[in-house]
């Protein structure tokens, strides 16, 4: 069983043997410590109910924003779930009598990622979220890197764009533009989920610039996993897929564009450089629910 | 035997059994695939001299700018040593009738600073070499990281800083701020080795303007390095590292300042995040003498 309490909604999954979804269940988050337990906890055993009861589970992985320490189970700074720290591990391990292993959200979608992609630990692996915020996970020899107090992915702060105030108190930062709330800021009607690129092809000049900018941050993100981290492959996984195969043409022709202007990025426009995932895919509770096998693997420590 | 064969000159270094440097010998590099190839030769030669002959050297690494393949052999695009295309390794390896492996020069190095720093492959690694220009070398799990192409490093040109044309083809790449090159534009004297900490203390308004690009650049590598490729300590090399202890203190104040607007920075101000080398370190011919040994480890194939 696969756990993922998102800023939104939290997903529980369910897979067979052969790593197949058999069951999934879905609620809007809770709020606060107590009401974010409480939901997830509701969310699986209904899934558990829905494939003939908890004993039908060996391993539960959970998976939730804000900084996750594996080791202790403790989550800090998940602000948009009003968690400032909860011991999320030992809570789920209590209440479900089980061990459960926990991890971050984008870090656990980024195993899944990889895990869906093949999982061979000689590629190194990068999986860019872009939801309303904009995160990475990179899997280089097959361990999930992590960095000073789990900072690695934190790509969305980079100053790297157009200098706009960011929630982090930097400005310019990359999540700016290569996010839901970047999209949002340069095109209001994207909050009620109008399709920017159906209006720039209708002549919208503000919606044109909107997926300008978005496919240029998305792109310059891709960058800088290639050129930093050595990242052979890039999936992008959240919310904003739902915008489908325009978003993916737009951030190819722009990576296109620059490589024609300087040669060095001729790498960022190999086929199979990047890939998107279908919006309806669960990957972060799907790539949780692969995190308790890969426990030793990866050094998460099973809550006891 | 380690041979570093850099833009301006060619170090060669030999190691003695507890990898103290026990002879070391200098020379400006050759220009052109022949130049570079028969300068390589002759100061090796001389470095063997030194120690009492060939008999006396177990093995050779060498290193030098440019797209380096250390499975062929072939070093393409090292320009500005007027070389488009040379088989390095294999050139060596039939001059000197024995194996020789060869890198980069920047990866060289960062495996050089990695080792110099314990060489533990727990520990995530950044070595950052700031000379004319930008690039660096990550070592995680105790692996080099290529990345496609061998094109993971190229820090330089993530387009992070004022708009200002680059060599690559972009514009506002991180280099045009964070190397000499990037200082001696906006500092012309630094191109004759004066010192722009000294004339921005002593009230000169362009040099302190000059110091706080260069200084922001770094740090911002540095961010990128942490955020992206969860590198937990940085080494600074190159060039630039003369200028010494004001460009270290320089760099800590940008982060530092950063982290008070950003609390997400906080790790970047840890202490013992980076460190710098000194200049005198032949830091890369260091990290090409220790690459033989690496060789199975690194995935390097010794040429026959």
């Amino acid at each position: 069983m696969g756990i993922d309490i998102g800023g939104t909604k939290t997903a529980v999954v369910a897979l067979g043997p052969d790593g197949s979804v058999v069951a999934e269940r879905r609620a809007p988050s809770g709020h606060g410590p107590d009401g974010v337990v409480a939901v997830a906890l509701a969310v699986a055993h209904e899934c558990a109910d829905a494939v003939g009861g908890w004993t039908q589970i060996a391993s539960v992985g959970a998976c939730m924003p804000g900084l996750v320490d594996p080791r202790s189970g403790l989550v800090t700074h998940a602000l948009n779930l009003g968690v400032d720290a909860l011991p999320l591990g030992p809570a789920l391990s209590d209440a479900l009598s089980r061990p459960v292993v926990i991890d971050n959200d984008v870090k656990a979608a980024g195993w899944g990622a990889f895990q869906l992609h093949g999982g061979d630990p000689d590629t190194a692996f990068g999986y860019l979220n872009i939801g309303t915020g904009l995160a990475a996970a990179l899997v280089i020899n097959g361990q999930i890197v992590r960095g000073p107090g789990g900072i690695a992915g934190e790509i969305g702060h980079l100053p790297l764009a157009a200098p706009v105030p960011c929630r982090c108190g930097q400005t310019g930062c990359l999540e700016t533009s290569a996010s839901g709330s970047g999209l949002t800021r340069m095109w209001p009607p994207a909050r009620h989920l109008a399709d920017p690129f159906a209006a720039a092809a209708a002549g919208d000049a503000q919606a044109a610039e909107a997926v300008r900018h978005l496919c240029g941050g998305i792109a310059m993100a891709i960058q800088a996993l290639v050129l930093v981290g050595g990242v052979e492959h890039i999936v992008i996984g959240g919310g904003l897929t739902g915008l489908g195969e325009p978003l993916s043409l737009g951030i190819a022709e722009v990576l296109a564009q620059r490589a024609a202007q300087a040669p060095l990025l001729d790498e960022l426009t190999q086929p199979g450089r990047f890939s998107m995932l279908s919006s309806d895919v669960p990957i972060a509770a799907l790539g949780a629910a692969r995190l308790p096998s890969a426990a030793a693997q990866l050094d998460l420590q099973v809550a006891p």
